[in-house]
């Protein structure tokens, strides 16, 4: 077996995650915990991390964590400043290295992104555009990445020139599990596509806050089944999410950064507008990127 | 002291309201509970009713009990079937009597009121809708109810021609309290007026999926009050409410139902757009609503 060589990891809100890479860049470990940096006061990070990768760091040198998310929020381990578009999506020459007690690694985080006008703020996203463009360097156009907080970003020339933030997944989970819409949508229920389509089209005829109710009243009034209630719900975000796209946008190639059915979800809707977009895997993207910056290290040392 | 001749009833999800009425219209007690309709099983419902009017009772004779709300809702005492507009705001000939133990007391539900297309549903604010035909009958135009759920009502020859529910309310309370933005709009503020209009006219510009994470990135980036932050978000929701009306309400007369800050900021959002609006307070049409129930129950006897 390869020896490890450096550890890649992907801190978020809620979740971290870390593999363990061979020089040759081959997956020899990984693995995820809840301890994300929502739940962590600034002395339990290294706990949290070292919990994960203990076993997997040789005993006889120093091994590189590189670090992409939230883990460099102002409340994070600590602060890696935002860098501001536009800009190539990793600040490599501004990653922070938090002190840590163990001897046996060396840490770096890599900064988010910010934009002055119209504010916006990234922190993970800029590693996972920046490995889309280890694989395509000349990559001309949009990169749309699903979640909780949806971003999509203009890259050309190898910068992020500008990006927005939609809170699609966060109000679907707060309209799905504790507005008055839940009554009507409880359970776990497949896509049903036909309710998400009408979801799509509804959103370009209606405005949002005008629409919501009305999936209410439909299960009173005519007895729309949940499961179709809570499809045409994720129709009716995901196409206001389109429709707001800035319009200098328009005409561009859109990729979509993502394996699971949210990326599916979006790659549909893309499709609903007769926009063809390519995919990318969420995983392979962010180890690409942190490779990446795992370069620029090595490159430094 | 004059004797009470009737008990008005406003029974909402959340709340409870009562008031005694004298035969000629005059408040003789009026009492409030948190025992609104949600945290009611069916057989509770007499016995919450009774803790609040309890004393008010003649004991020699039965008492009149006039209620609007949730009450009706399928999930309430008993369930009240919508009228379907274009009507008449209150269905007086089809109030619903619940059976009751209590011989002292006879009880009619006012029924909520349906659109078929776009499907909408309202109870409550029918009551508001006829007190305000009370004191103008003739009255053609928008009725605008704020509230956890605004209510639009477009009224004509005594007449709800169409109506629309806006999520604005509960959308506030979830985004300003439990979405990525409460970090950055915690405690109780007054109203900043500048940030309020500096909503609105967001609203106007951009989509609200798109605008909202601008809050927290301001916040982040140049340190946006929460203050302002809260302002700012009522603002781009109201805003965004008003955008929403339908295009033939536009140039209609408006009336605003309500005698809190929410009115006042709706009515304040509607003159930054050059429409004056009238405003009832929210009591009076209710009770004026009631009040024209309870004269067709006692024209009937």
């Amino acid at each position: 077996m390869s020896e490890v060589s450096w550890i890649a990891v992907d801190w978020g809100t809620t979740q971290l995650r870390a593999w363990a890479l061979s020089a040759g860049g081959q997956v020899l470990q990984h693995g995820a915990s809840a301890r994300g940096m929502g739940s962590l006061a600034v002395d339990q990070f290294e706990g949290a991390l070292l919990e994960l990768i203990d076993g997997w760091l040789p005993v006889d040198r120093i091994t590189e964590v590189v670090a992409c998310g939230m883990v460099g929020a102002r409340q994070g381990w600590r602060e890696a400043p935002y860098a501001e578009v536009p800009c190539a999506p990793q600040a490599l020459a501004r990653m922070i290295s938090p002190e840590v007690s163990d001897s046996r690694i060396s840490v770096s985080i890599i900064p988010g992104l910010c934009q002055r006008s119209p504010a916006d703020v990234l922190r993970g996203e800029e590693t996972q555009i920046a490995g889309l463009l280890a694989q395509w360097p000349d990559y001309h156009g949009l990169v749309c990445l699903p979640g909780t907080h949806s971003k999509w970003a203009e890259v050309r020339g190898g910068q992020v020139l500008s990006f927005q933030t939609f809170m699609t997944g966060e109000l679907f989970a707060l309209l799905s599990g504790q507005s008055v819409l839940r009554h009507g949508m409880q359970g776990d229920h497949p896509l049903d596509h036909a309710a998400f389509d009408a979801g799509l089209h509804a959103a370009a005829e209606r405005p949002l806050l005008g629409a919501l109710f009305g999936l209410r009243a439909e299960g009173l009034l005519e007895g729309l089944a949940p499961g179709a209630a809570r499809s045409r719900l994720s129709g009716l975000l995901i196409g206001q999410e389109l429709a707001g796209l800035p319009e200098h946008w328009q005409g561009l190639p859109v990729c979509v950064i993502g394996d699971g059915e949210a990326a599916e979800r979006y790659r549909h809707a893309l499709a609903v507008q007769g926009i063809s977009a390519r995919t990318l895997g969420a995983e392979q993207v962010t180890l690409a990127g942190l490779a990446a910056a795992h370069e620029h290290i090595r490159g430094g040392i």
